[in-house]
């Protein structure tokens, strides 16, 4: 018989998610007429952009004409894509970024787990908590996690507490990992690290050899112009860090998957077995020759018409339309006792209940505002106590959720 | 220092690869004004079908306006497409197929590779050789295949040669494998696998509680009327087999990576740390909820389209485009003294090298034909001796190759 991933097993059932459509068709039950305002999504509503669906028409055209078709996109993408990437990302924000240490992604989730394959399994990973749980999960898969205890944590995973006292920054760390993960601003408690904070953590990696991966997937949405944008505008993080940017939340490409990745040059990690040492951005290309695509030359064509005037205009429209949600959801937040933070560089709200679990504000929320959140579980032990807002969500449907929220009585 | 993974390290350098590219920098070196015709891609060169291109049209214009919207692809892909699979490639042919065991896939290349992640590292994998090698190195990067030889071998890797003597079918195994790859019409020999043979392979893997991973990506390509298309026309096949589709080749999807694998409810795995059982389609599904996502709305409405009558008469004029050039090449070598197989069922030829090695018989070819083939060692030792003629190329240039290859002085 064959073997299965014992790891993949221990995960088999979405427990929380399980926890969560219970209760949803409890209340649907009981509540057939109720009009439920999704407030849990990490999917955007906005359509695409004009310019990217024009974009995307002149390349669909191109993929049915003869003579110019394209065949398979190259390993890393397309270079006019990674051309404007390096002049708008970086350069504009005097960041150094050869266009080499650019790789066009299918999305931060994918790439995010696929990263874990050109490291060894046996290093230990320091993750924030609470988290978006992807991350522990692929890390799972891998056979990197360990035995997972009554808590839910993970005895091979190093866990940096992220609670109200530091204002959800991770505390420093005792135990020394071999990578960190970091996303800021933070999905799920919507809060920014300062570039003090940021600096901080970019001089420890360098002092200890570790390796940032560093998940900028919520960047577009930085109002504070003291929040650095990008991890590279910190001194020396070329030396210790990967970073994922996304197309995804800012220009609506959730559903066309496409990002990207940096891997600078400097990088690179050993190997005992093989006493040497490899370059991150040469293992990664080559992984991704044997493992992977680049996205579609249409999506690909769609991406770079971001970078142009009428695309960098659209994503400013559509960073407006879901952090004026994001402030729709806060004012009503202020008219009620609760405690909150985030939705000020990020469309996420981390919302602390007032009761001994999260559970309890999770369904005060649906049954007297018919607003569904996620329960802070979601996101690991650390989200306990704490459910999640998001502003990804129709305008119309978030007024009327932050009106029933304004009147509710905690 | 982070530590990499030394399994990747072993396979950085592409060595094959690089002999080909500093053979053909030294031909143009030399012959500056030589037009040489590429006989070696797996890429296709006719552009995708107006049907395609129309129903992603209207699915770019459903994306591009507010209300109809897609956010993210459901995991196991779009029922409208999944229901389309099942109705002409399995009802059709009698097969019983339910759509909750279709996945739609990004392309063959990344999920045979991704279906390592709910197996067990320990699971023996047996595969033919030669054989298309990111099957062996996703293996390689999964720490599954051991240590190389000094003749490119694995040795936790199980290798059914096939051979001149056989007509390319693999020899029955004496060491038994938990997994047995199998890619039939084969790339890179070009033969198909009779009902006979698939019959003995799929009774041998359930008695002995083998999974076989079926890659059908070249199933268009058929011409015997005999041959069968899917592994699940063999009775049993339910029971021991995972099947990959593709829409690269047949319908020129290589850049939009579309494709779909079909997981039978049957199929099961054990594990004997958490000494339980798991259905492979469950943990499949929960594997891609952690790391993956199914293709853009756009791309699925697309291979919608190559369901319709005019997306079928599209795949038959793309088959017959290729099926011809692969004629023109076989009718070329008849001409020589060269012995092949292929070129019947599949849309690549394989050529016996008449020399001490392929190296010979590709430079004779390159410098006397201007064509480029694919050296057999680019499929691992097994390939030794033969070259791999391509039929995916412009006719017009494949007329032109065929022209001068008949006439090449052995």
């Amino acid at each position: 018989m064959i073997l299965i991933n014992s790891q993949l097993l221990k995960i088999a059932q979405d427990q929380v998610q399980e926890k969560i459509n219970h209760r949803i068709s409890i209340f649907k039950a009981i509540n057939p007429q109720a009009k439920v305002v999704e407030l849990n999504r990490g999917d955007v509503v906005r359509p695409l952009a004009k310019c990217v669906v024009e974009a995307m028409g002149v390349a669909l055209n191109e993929a049915s004409t003869e003579d110019i078709t394209q065949g398979r996109a190259p390993i890393e993408g397309y270079q006019f894509l990674i051309d404007a990437i390096v002049k708008r990302d970086f350069k504009a924000r005097r960041i150094k970024i050869d266009s080499s240490e650019v790789f066009i992604n299918s999305g931060t989730k994918a790439e995010l787990a696929a990263l874990g394959d050109i490291l060894c399994t046996d290093n230990r990973i320091a993750v924030t908590n609470p988290i978006y749980q992807t991350y522990i999960e692929a890390n799972v898969i891998a056979s990197r996690a360990g035995i997972m205890s009554d808590e839910g944590m993970w005895s091979h995973m190093i866990y940096m507490e992220c609670t109200k006292e530091t204002n959800f920054m991770p505390k420093m760390l005792t135990e020394r990992p071999e990578v960190i993960y970091l996303c800021y601003p933070n999905d799920p408690t919507g809060c920014s690290m300062s570039r003090e904070t940021l600096t901080e953590w970019v001089r420890y990696a360098i002092a200890n050899e570790i390796l940032i991966i560093f998940d900028a997937t919520y960047e577009a949405f930085i109002t504070d112009s003291s929040t650095p944008h990008s991890i590279y505008e910190i001194k020396g993080a070329r030396r210790c860090a990967i970073e994922l940017r996304s197309f995804s939340k800012s220009a609506g490409f959730t559903d066309l998957h496409c990002g990207y990745t940096v891997i600078p040059k400097e990088l690179s990690g050993f190997s005992f077995s093989a006493t040497k040492s490899g370059k991150l951005n040469e293992l990664w290309r080559r992984r991704q020759e044997i493992k992977n695509y680049s996205p579609p030359y249409i999506v690909q064509r769609g991406a770079e018409a971001l970078y142009t005037e009428q695309g960098q205009q659209s994503i400013r429209e559509n960073v407006e339309y879901y952090m004026h949600n994001a402030s729709l959801i806060r004012y009503a937040l202020q008219n009620t006792r609760l405690n909150f933070w985030g939705g000020v560089d990020s469309p996420f709200i981390w919302v602390e209940s007032p009761y001994e679990s999260s559970w309890q504000l999770f369904d005060k929320l649906l049954n007297e505002c018919n607003i569904l959140s996620s329960p802070g579980e979601r996101f690991g032990p650390g989200g306990k106590g704490y459910v999640r807002l998001s502003a990804f969500a129709d305008q119309t449907k978030v007024t009327i959720a932050s009106s029933r929220l304004s009147d509710l009585d905690i």
